[in-house]
């Protein structure tokens, strides 16, 4: 499931971990919960290792660079993504697949998954402006989480419970944007009616969008 | 109306400018822009300096410290954002104001105002996990631009044009969610279809809102 959002070139989680392979998973751990309040680009290996009391040193053995720091927290912070928000609305087919991956996602902001809102709508907003690996493999998380709703949209279609009408691509950025604007209300305002409100405003569009 | 979206202790704006004055507001207009590229946090009295050719001693002499320029610089984003997208909406009243401000909005994306999307969009990601008055006069201008587009709302149905059963602060948190969501895939993936999304939900959200 790790390679939904993002493609990992290290399928680590599929084998027996190592207990380099769980130092590893619990320094990625902290560095994407780091990476929501400081920015990804903030995410230094100095900092970090001041972080998790770790030597500097001890960390570029795992890391050979700043930018492979941040390429991994990136495939730790999808695989994260796919286990809290993905995977509990598997149970569910159809339009109630789509409903469940909206209150997941809201809930995955209410529990405080990461410490600073969506890990991806943080570090998206800070490197959309650049170029280069890290912001590639940010802009490809985005396709697939779209691709991966309006494929549901489609299965919805194909099962009569979606009309046809509704362009799949149009529906998903519209549900998206209730998601998104629930994360960045919540995080600036510290407000959490603005979950609420997007709970109200997702369940309405799909209900509009019933065949 | 520089005070709309925020409450500029200086309203240089309304005086007869000065040398100094415009000296000042050229040196804004370039920190504004560079913030939507490099982040606020990246906006340095050092930075800036080099950016428009200028001496550090001489911007000291303007900004006495990098939370000054921060924070002028959001004044004046907001005077831009107030004259791009406020003002060419005011000749229309009610339900057509409301269409207006969207249009506005996303025209001002589509004519690259700041070259980095949106200033407040992109400075609020970077600053609400943070405390301290950048984050407070961020979080400020956030909840005058909503209260603005509620009071439009308000004067829409108080016109008859738009459903007394529709909540203001329910409608406006859907179509702001719209014009973000725009915000966000344009610049991250680059792709103007998001305009035109955005612009298509928008306006069936107003139309389902009519009373």
């Amino acid at each position: 499931m790790g390679d939904l959002l993002t493609t990992p070139s290290d399928s680590f989680l599929k084998r027996r971990r190592s207990d380099g392979d769980r130092s590893r998973a619990a320094i990625l751990d902290a560095a994407t919960k780091l990476a929501t309040t400081e920015g990804l680009k903030g995410l230094s290996i100095g900092r970090l290792a001041d972080r998790i009391g770790m030597s500097k040193s001890g960390l570029y053995a795992h890391f050979g660079s700043k930018e492979e720091l941040q390429l991994s927290a990136i495939d730790t912070a999808s695989e994260i993504f796919v286990r809290e928000v993905i995977d509990p609305a598997r149970a569910e087919k159809g339009i109630a697949r789509l409903e469940a991956l909206g209150e997941q996602f809201l809930s995955y902001l209410e529990r405080d998954v990461f410490p600073g809102g969506c890990f991806f709508a943080a570090a998206q907003a800070e490197f959309d402006t650049h170029s280069g690996p890290v912001r590639e493999k940010l802009a490809e998380a985005h396709r697939r989480w779209l691709g991966y709703l309006e494929r549901q949209v489609r299965a919805a279609q194909e099962a009569g419970e979606i009309s046809a009408d509704e362009e799949p691509a149009q529906l998903v950025f519209e549900l998206k944007a209730l998601l998104n604007m629930a994360n960045s209300v919540f995080v600036l305002q510290r407000d959490r009616s603005a979950l609420e409100r997007a709970r109200r405003g997702y369940r309405s569009r799909l209900e509009a969008a019933r065949g």
